[in-house]
């Protein structure tokens, strides 16, 4: 049976990658050695990570004045990183407060500055994102979390701000075009559209560099990372590797234009289905409907474990949603096909066939 | 041309390890889901982390008092991390001083607290072992780099003090049996003896976590990855898998103490070509000699170059030496066979006979 699959993160990736991927975990371009027992100083590896660097410059239309790190770890070590780095002991920023991962943003830079949380989407259990909110003119930058995994929204206009953007996109890079230039920082855990977990991409705009007063942990200043090309220490060898492969499956597929505009049809396929469909319901305000996690409820709560196993049966696989949220949740990241999402969508209409 | 890997790191991993990881890569058992797109939380991967949990408690004998974590970064993040948690900043740590790695360390304990140097090596750049120092008693630990990839020395016995020690085990770690209860943390890296670049693991003493009277960033905390059994984040799924499987290949392989055996002989038989060979010197003194990487120079520095070649064409790879030292150094990890060593030990002996 064919398998599709809907995981949140760590999540689908192209089949070509992972027939790409095991070769090199075999014998990396015929080198005779595998991806694994190279040195991170080998000619081998060093082509692979610049090749990534340049696809994400290349992918993004990221100007020359940004720097491209690939760092260890995820978003986690970032909210700590971004804050550490980028405010102040007596600076303050701005932080919209979207969701959990938005809450630990806030959480974690607090320590370092005064962080000023000027909207939240709290009072409605994240199903909507605020608008109408202003940025106060001493802040430094403006923290977002581009997509909200759990809840199921995503910011389909950033917020219109004379200050930098700082924003955690790692559930939304490289599924839709982005103006890099409004941006001070862009950072995004590998897991989802980028590659396999174990990495961090990096954009920064060179002026946000080396302005801390404060004297960093050398492996949590961005400046050494920029100094080293990401190498200061051993990277993480194969998620980098995994990382530069998926981006290169992107640009040969069309780029980014394409790569949204097949995100668009599966979004607007299965939520077109989930409006249509007498049994389920959607959870956030449509204007806010995330096209990578698409979350959704059955009126009858009793039929959600039958609606789970009728999904597995055909081969949908972890849409079970967020236990804060409920219900089902489909993430159709960009690796996921239109058949995956008409799969889905099938087993719904057989669904109500059956039940409604 | 069969190729002998001597890379100091990342390095050599068996060859069963490249061939599960690469099936694992296209099917992870018979799942039809490949390791790199299963969510952490899947029970695939629960397994995987578990049995990696496990198979460090059984290779390294680690009483039930000490908690096993895998965590994202290398050693470069331990630095900080051991320090921060461990090290009050009205506290004392004694540190010895072995290499480019254990001066790091220092560097980044640093802020934190009194930093004692209380030995080093480095009046002869690094070329052994300090001896006959003592603990200052009011030091909470003592900090060590048991072996030095860079100038190829290693503790054969570890500090008799009575305090406990806190060492960085990267690029020895599963190579012989080491008394866990001697020691309060031990950290390594993955991508020596462990497994592929991006995870380290960190054994720690129960009585030694959340003892500090800082207010520890969520990530830094170790006690924040023991609450959540290494899942805080997502962690580096592959990585981690690629560590199990390198670890049950050591189990397999007669475990630990026929691991040290192993190793034993490889080293003998380099070493003793060294000390044979007319055109060859060791670097560092005898009785400190690693046996994980073997550093050597020639009498004739003129020929080091031809030599590099001469090995390259036997299929002897990358034994240059670090720019610091010079020379050679061959990397003989767990994984490299005793084969290679002998493939190496008849280059130099062809060497001798054509240029002696």
């Amino acid at each position: 049976m064919k398998i599709y699959n809907f995981s949140p993160g760590p999540s689908i990736l192209p089949k070509e990658v992972f027939e790409q991927a095991a070769q090199g975990v075999l014998n990396l371009n015929g080198s005779g050695l595998s991806i694994l027992e190279i040195s991170h100083r080998s000619r081998d590896f060093t082509e692979i990570i610049t090749k990534a660097r340049d696809l994400v410059r290349e992918l993004l239309d990221v100007p020359k004045n940004y720097h491209i790190l690939f760092l260890s770890g995820g978003a986690s070590t970032q909210f700590l990183m971004s804050a550490m780095n980028l405010l102040p002991s007596n600076g303050t920023a701005a932080y919209l407060d979207t969701g959990s991962w938005s809450s630990k943003a806030i959480k974690e830079a607090k320590p370092y500055g005064n962080v000023d949380v000027i909207a939240s989407s709290k009072d409605r259990n994240y199903a909507y994102i605020p608008k109408g909110y202003k940025a106060p003119s001493e802040a430094l930058y403006l923290h977002l979390t581009s997509n909200n995994t759990i809840s199921g929204t995503q910011f389909h206009e950033f917020p219109e701000v004379n200050i930098p953007l700082v924003c955690d996109m790692s559930s939304d890079i490289f599924s839709r075009p982005v103006d890099v230039k409004r941006f001070g920082l862009i950072y995004a855990g590998a897991q989802k559209n980028m590659g396999p977990a174990g990495t961090t991409v990096v954009i920064i705009h060179d002026e946000l560099v080396g302005q801390s007063e404060r004297i960093l942990p050398t492996i949590m200043d961005y400046q050494t990372h920029i100094d080293k090309d990401s190498m200061f220490n051993t990277p993480p060898v194969f998620p980098i590797y995994g990382s530069m492969l998926t981006m290169q499956w992107i640009k040969d597929n069309g780029g980014i234009a394409a790569a949204a505009e097949r995100n668009e049809k599966k979004a607007s396929t299965l939520y077109a289905e989930i409006d249509r469909n007498s049994l389920f319901d959607g959870v956030v305000d449509k204007e806010d409907r995330s096209k990578m996690n698409v979350t959704f409820v059955m009126r009858d709560v009793a039929n959600e474990a039958a609606f789970i196993d009728a999904a597995s049966e055909a081969g949908c696989m972890s849409i079970k949603g967020h236990r804060s949220v409920g219900g089902f949740r489909a993430s159709i990241y960009n690796a996921m096909t239109l058949e995956g999402v008409e799969k889905l969508v099938y087993v719904m209409q057989e669904f109500e066939r059956a039940n409604g």
